[in-house]
């Protein structure tokens, strides 16, 4: 069967990998969808991030669907050709953040395509997959498109969680990449009163809108529109940073009402920070990285109609046109979520 | 003008009462809605509430939607004939727990139409009300109806912040009047990703599942429905108890998962509770009682699509049938809300 | 070797048990004191407790402490002579709450001299013990006595953390047996500003007061002495109780001020309860069961001086007259915490 | 009477100002002790700090007691001669942050000896002052100098509130001079089970030690001191940054375990982050500014006993001698606090 491979910054390849096992416990799955994520593109365009380098040939992918072909001893709950979609989030289960019930902080994790550990982690992106049946979600009813974007999704569920309360609160979101747009819709499900969007790209605020932001800024035609939002010390509860960008950043924390809570969700490298109004406003800044049990329940709120995330799915090309999705999500003029066809259904 | 005024069990009247001076910080309205609650159909009903009776007569009514007719000096903001939702919250500003941020607990409060001080609060059912400009929220948009449901509504949101994260969460609603309908519409726009609800009317069951519960249950003819609960420890993370009766509560706790939440919101008298559940599995029965801030946060949420409560306004009538309002209001089998409509508008 | 058995109400036996094999990541250990607990005299006087009830002989105890006597593979950081303090908690490591951080809460939990579980499981009041190495603290520096106060002192640390911050806090203690008095202990360990405690024993009393109580009641002698505390709504912030009955809670009730805490300790049966002041002053009853990574830190902060639990131990009776410390246990007039002594040091 | 004014950096001046006329509700005092801050230093040594800068002659000074010399009218519970602690925060109880029970953030604050708003708040060194019975605190049984270090005590003590729980947790402390100290005193107080602290110091690490710590360890010293807390991705629970400098904070962030809480206590400028373990190990970064309740609560706890405060008075000075206060207390080497006498008692 055929993977997209990595080998170094621009050079991807489809190549043909070996079938694994299937063992108990586990179900063989034909890939349906998977989505270009910010760190395939990183790997794919500069070879890694930050002090994440690839050193040595790795399967890209993390966000994914697949339909079941074939089921392990000791499974139940599945039937062949069920759509599920896939958690890549694979912890070890007895480490010590295992054993508190913080496994996104596994000191041993496994997570789908990642060059962090060494040997890398293999993703998901190629034609046959062969996952533990506790990684599968049902997704029954969804289209394969939607369920492979349970994994972003959970993603922003997991840092709404890290928010405290949102119901009736007032929510900034900095950056409308797919992340922001999933903020959006966290919040809105979470019942956020307000919400703001800023981004650079008129085209992925046209989505945020869409996706429910009550206004939406572009910040390059507008820089001094957040002005309006400092009087007071302040207007916002909540923020998600999803830029990664300190001036961004810096630019909001102006805008947080005393006690407010920013989200960090933009993974950048060091940032200058204005610790005089952190201190001064007792503001709170908390990374949120990963998600775990949020998968299943991003997958729960879809069915049900509670979160909608067509919107995003901007383009969908098939595995042999692998590289244009790759190059058409780094576009934010005219990507929000690319994804590629591993099979029709 | 006139009043709604109960002297004792069963003698409302509709009297002549004078019309209050307009200070500054103040407007004066003319009511377009009330809604009957079920504190008023107890002074109605019964004379009062556990220790709770009348001692003299009292304007009844805190749900109340009005039209401004008048504006008090120092007051900006508002327009002649613009609809407002009007709380009826007052608390001190100065007592310890307002100083704290615990409002609804002031030591001075004067709620609208609340015999528990004496003498008696006088309640809001009255042709024209002169009310604090902070009382008032700007209702433009609504119905006359859903601004008149602000009150409970605000009830049931408060209920919600206490409920800590509702964001994918399973939530058991016993009781579906009113407050437990509203809780419905909390919770989902909180992000409850399942909703159960139990009454035993079909009619307020049917609302219910109108209003978003994934499932209802009349437990008058499935009195064992909730056994498929109680399977490894218990199923539901948050309960919004709207009884006030022990039994209900009881076989509630049997289906609550440890560290559950439960949130205490029908009045009822002393309840005996199974103790040993609740410290054995950790719950924690919290009570939440009236609101402050919540109150212009569901009008806001209500003006945005993001809460809806029509389908709970199930009677309107005018103000000489104001009795039958009372009478209906006390049906189950017919009857969510019944409001009074002061004027037409 | 001998055990303590018991068969059934009164019916309690030292009798010849089989050594346990020593198995990897596991300990050999000769016991040195084991103290009495509330549930071991509930075996013993009346046979269980509410629906718990013996039904096969069943060794006791799990308040232990012992010194290593051989150390299995694959063991490290242990040496022979070692006095230990022995978790009794051993939860299974991959139920659904344990995964979640909620090991307390174990679907199935092996706690030793527990007949909730059938079969039983076997308890460690005997002379020699094999246990897991991860049950086992270093407790140097330590009396053996002290190390056996390790269990019941992790039961009031956890419910310590279930309080919420009680620095500068205003706490109740209703009941001081064991638990209420280590309660006052580690409410003063955690910054509690002002610690009233309440019991029906002089004797009693007398200890919480040497243990950091500010003032002591005896509700026998006064019983309107808590009437001074309900002024404003209430007084306490938080609340142990620990006595389960229903009459000390209510009366606590009144003296708690809005939003204060009742952490439920006490494992009584149904109890009545005064549920419109819990809802009207949002009270916020949570249960409070066992504990978990609370053992280690309770030997922690044993060992550094911050926490004194000497005070409680007023018997240790050698392993002969194990039936007289059951006797004397029962005895608050003259018992706060019995020990026996299973081997001299 | 004298009042030490600063007219310009290292330009501080013991002047003739006029008395206050006392109104209702306040108490005339006279001075008794007054410890020389940070803020202080800073308007002594430089005119300011960061926009901060003094636009005005203004008196000094917020951390002071001072005997009762005369009552106002409607003031009860205080008696002439009585020492009390005279709290800074003059927060106005009207603004939106004081009704939400956030007076720190109060919109119109008076706080003591302030060059934030303009016309500057004029400060507490003075030999009389007339404050609000409200901002006064019994400390009979304290020494006049430990009733003044009830201010900073409040700092400290409200940023561990900040902290969410303590007990049992793992404390780091960076930068150890008064607000430092104050932070192990608190944490310890709170139930903190190890307490590492760090300054370059051996002067002030030793007042650290006898105050509680349980390492202290001399950056300047071993610069890799910190190192062996970094493993599996770190060790410490909670920190209190107290130095305001980036590099300390960044080679904190590296001993941090995931979903550890940092208190930002240090007031400097900019700070350059690393942003990526922050996000990745989802730690929460929270502002801790000034107090409020806290105040009290410090009070009462030293009246206790619970907090001992001593060991960090290293000087007292007269009055004529201030200026010596202000030069020592800028010296690591020699003075943690500083304080000067405004009388002798």
């Amino acid at each position: 069967m055929k993977a997209l491979v990595i080998h170094a910054a621009k050079d991807l390849r489809l190549e043909d990998v070996a079938r694994d096992p299937l063992g108990p416990g586990q179900l063989r799955l034909r890939l349906a969808r998977g989505g270009v994520c910010g760190s395939d593109l990183h790997y794919y365009n500069h070879g890694g991030f930050g002090a994440v380098r690839l050193r040595e040939p790795m399967i890209l992918g993390h966000e994914v669907s697949a339909h079941v072909t074939e089921i392990g001893p000791g499974v139940s709950g599945f039937t062949e050709g069920q759509l599920v979609a896939v958690s890549p989030s694979r912890p070890c289960g007895t480490c010590r953040y295992c054993t508190e019930g913080l496994p996104n902080h596994c000191l041993n994790m496994r997570f789908y395509g990642s060059a962090m550990p060494f040997p890398h982690i293999q993703g998901a992106f190629r034609e046959e997959l062969v996952a533990d049946a506790t990684q599968c979600v049902d997704a029954t009813g969804l289209s394969a498109g939607e369920a492979a974007m349970a994994e972003p999704l959970a993603v922003t569920l997991h840092a709404t969680t890290r928010a405290g309360q949102v119901i009736g609160k007032r929510v900034l979101v900095t950056g409308c990449g797919p992340i922001g747009v999933l903020a959006i819709l966290c919040a809105r499900r979470a019942g956020a009163a307000e919400i703001v969007a800023t981004d650079l790209s008129d085209y992925t605020l046209g989505i945020a809108r869409a996706c429910g932001a009550d206004r939406v800024v572009n910040m390059a035609q507008k820089p001094d529109a957040l002005e309006g939002y400092t009087a007071e010390k302040g207007h916002f509860d909540v923020l998600y940073e999803c830029t990664g960008v300190a001036a961004a950043l810096t630019q909001a924390i102006a805008t947080m009402r005393p006690r407010g809570v920013i989200l960090q969700l933009g993974l950048g490298g060091d940032m200058t920070l204005p610790m005089m109004a952190i201190t001064a406003k007792e503001l709170d800044l908390r990374g949120a990285f990963r998600f775990h049990p949020e998968f299943a329940t991003g997958v729960e709120l879809m069915r049900k109609g509670l979160i909608d995330v067509k919107p995003l799915i901007t383009q969908t090309m098939p595995l042999a046109q692998a590289e244009d999705a790759f190059r058409v999500a780094s576009d934010r003029s005219q990507a929000m979520k690319a994804q590629i066809a591993f099979s029709d259904a």
